[in-house]
């Protein structure tokens, strides 16, 4: 204890519903160890431009309020490091400015490429003789990184798309069976099918409204095979539901090029249009195709329970990790503790992870479109537990507003 | 009191997030009158093949969890009536059913044609000399119904499309301005852009975070100056934000001709994909693009307090009318009450108001691209309150599962 004084929190990669929970874990826990805490904004562009602010003393009720505010409340960026050895200026920079504002610990909040930055901070300095504590927070909505139980950002996407997919599974399902209808979501997941295949967990609450077809990158198949599970789909039920993700691939290509016209439409997604055109000509059903895009990632109004009190908990860890000064190049990962159900934390080596991308296990893949509910083992225990989510005027979400929400500045 | 002994209830058009507390205001009022009550499976469907089901007691509990389920509970139809002097056909039908059922009030809850359909049948019934009470309960996320404050329905749709949106967009401004960013949602509304419009309130929540643009089917706007707000918009944020109703027009015909290849991908909607694609093209923005589809008439896990106690009123305001036996022909009409901010019910004139549809007004259309904040007025108290929305099992709802749910019929 006491190893350090002076801690920057820096936000990094694409955005969670539960990023700014773990923004609350750092200052809550910076505040109780009375340690000076700075926020980088639009993490890796503010640690190298010097463009760090104090982060002022908020109360339990404003920490609270923040925790449930999406986004990333003080910036983020999609920034990765070069090998130190081929160009070592951004290394020159980012040593400066900690120096500059007297900084002994660096905590670094983001996905696979952030916690590989870490891994790269934490060696070149020690390299360099620089006593530098640097620690890796976790967070993506994609569920695919190594060394952690599950990524905190992921349950609370989860949650939303399960939900969502089963309400509108129940509207689809109050028409009459004759003349087809389907409904097509598309979830995000480049290359990992965590995402797509939660959607499963529907199944969980209404045992016929699981998702009749579900798509993921990690899937083989043909479009021969998708119409006929689709048929057969609707021949029971007079609908078909089908969740794909964005990065499903087809012999090896993405879905999205198979129909898009062009090729520089394929940015959009476009893999749940593509299914959805297919039912519609070849089977002459109704087709609605939702893509939630940003919303899924976004949604603090549904957050998971366990989500947000892990979110907030990996923060705390980090800082009091940092504190103890015992550690460096690690990442917070999550354990599950099978004897209370509860969580606990673990440090993980930042190099062995970074930079990995933990697919959907094959063993959970139940041939054709469908996953194994073996998966629902490990997923509803991320999802247990009704937060209560602050709803404040008009019945609207009561937002933290950080400055930098609304002051942005043009960093480099 | 006491005119009548036995009624059916049935759903038409497409469904509401809470179309089913409608349902269960029905029950517990016909229930609590120790009424007969049928429900008709898929709604018009089930009147005319006699396919109507007894509804059986619930308690307190089950017609809370009823009440927040999506979908519709007996099943829906979209189908309308014809004229009966070219077609008196289905209304023989419906007449012999409703016959052999001793039924003596029909209470019909849908959208425009439904509540045109429930003018034709009352208009029938009397030439006929049958005495049937034909009662309308209004339903739409559309809000387009003419003579009632709002249409139960388009409130949660609103807070889940405003909330949705605000989140996207806190997400949007958390990446630094450089590299332009847009993100685009597109809403229902084919020819009334109440919803898109909603959204609109996110800057009762966030000043800053309202849409950059709002595109309305009742607007006339051209791409030129659509593409110069857009510009003017990331030049002062380093983004844009930008909600659009599917039914949007350029030049008087649907934007998704514009840019789809081919014709039957309209259905789709698409118009969002297209904006969507010149923000891309003319910014060199990178763009998200939401389509929620189904999932914002659907979303029961974030219902508007008002609507939900409304809709819930609105069915138990038709059983009392029924029971009372003095009106028919009629729609149970929403009146705000200034004095109380409360709400009150008025029969109104089925044959008036059905088929017509009110377009969002032009007075509070604030050129280019905005809507006038004097709306918000009108929309905020429909919001009003923060409901205690059910959850179940592993953090996920807590769905009604109803036999008709589960058990398709093969409805004519």
């Amino acid at each position: 204890m006491g190893a350090i004084r002076r801690i920057v929190y820096a936000q990094s990669g694409g955005m969670t519903a539960v990023i700014n929970a773990s923004a609350a874990g750092v200052i809550a826990e910076a505040q109780r160890r009375g340690l000076t805490l700075f926020a980088a904004r639009y993490g890796m562009h503010g640690l190298l431009a010097g463009d760090l602010i104090a982060v002022p003393p908020l109360s339990a009720e404003q920490l609270q309020r923040l925790s449930y505010t999406p986004g990333g409340i003080f910036g983020t960026a999609r920034r990765d490091l070069p090998d130190p050895e081929i160009d070592a200026t951004p290394y020159d920079l980012l040593f400066q400015v900690l120096a500059h504002y007297d900084i002994d610990a660096l905590l670094y909040n983001g996905g696979n490429g952030s916690i590989a930055t870490v891994a790269q901070i934490d060696r070149e300095a020690k390299r360099r003789g620089i006593p530098l504590t640097v620690i890796g927070i976790p967070k993506t909505i994609d569920n695919d990184l190594e060394g952690t139980h599950f990524s905190p950002g992921y349950p609370s996407a989860a949650r939303y798309l399960i939900t969502s997919f089963l309400e509108a599974s129940l509207d689809l399902a109050s028409f009459p069976a004759k003349g087809a209808r389907a409904f097509v979501m598309e979830t995000m997941g480049r290359n990992a099918g965590w995402l797509a295949a939660a959607v499963k967990a529907a199944s969980a609450v209404l045992a016929d409204e699981g998702p009749h077809l579900i798509v993921l990158p990690e899937m083989r198949w043909d479009k021969t095979a998708l119409l006929a599970a689709a048929d057969a789909a609707i021949a029971r039920t007079g609908y078909c539901t089908v969740v794909v993700a964005e990065g499903a691939t087809l012999d090896g290509e993405p879905l999205a090029y198979q129909g898009a016209e062009k090729r520089r439409y394929v940015q959009l997604g476009g893999a749940g249009s593509v299914i959805g055109g297919w039912l519609r000509d070849a089977l002459g059903a109704k087709v609605h195709v939702a893509v939630p895009d940003y919303l899924q990632r976004a949604a603090a109004h549904w957050v998971s329970a366990v989500d947000h009190r892990v979110a907030w908990q990996v923060g705390e860890t980090a800082v009091a990790w940092a504190d103890e000064g015992t550690r460096s190049g690690v990442m917070v990962g999550v354990v599950r503790d099978p004897a209370t159900s509860g969580w606990r934390m673990e440090a993980v080596d930042a190099a062995t992870v970074g930079n990995r991308e933990r697919r959907f296990p094959a063993s959970w893949i139940a041939a054709p479109f469908q996953v194994d509910s073996a998966f629902l083992d490990y997923l509803l225990p991320l999802l247990e537990g009704c937060p209560q989510i602050p709803c404040g005027a008009h019945g609207l979400p009561d937002f933290f507003p950080f400055a930098t929400l609304t002051e942005r500045s043009d960093a480099p």
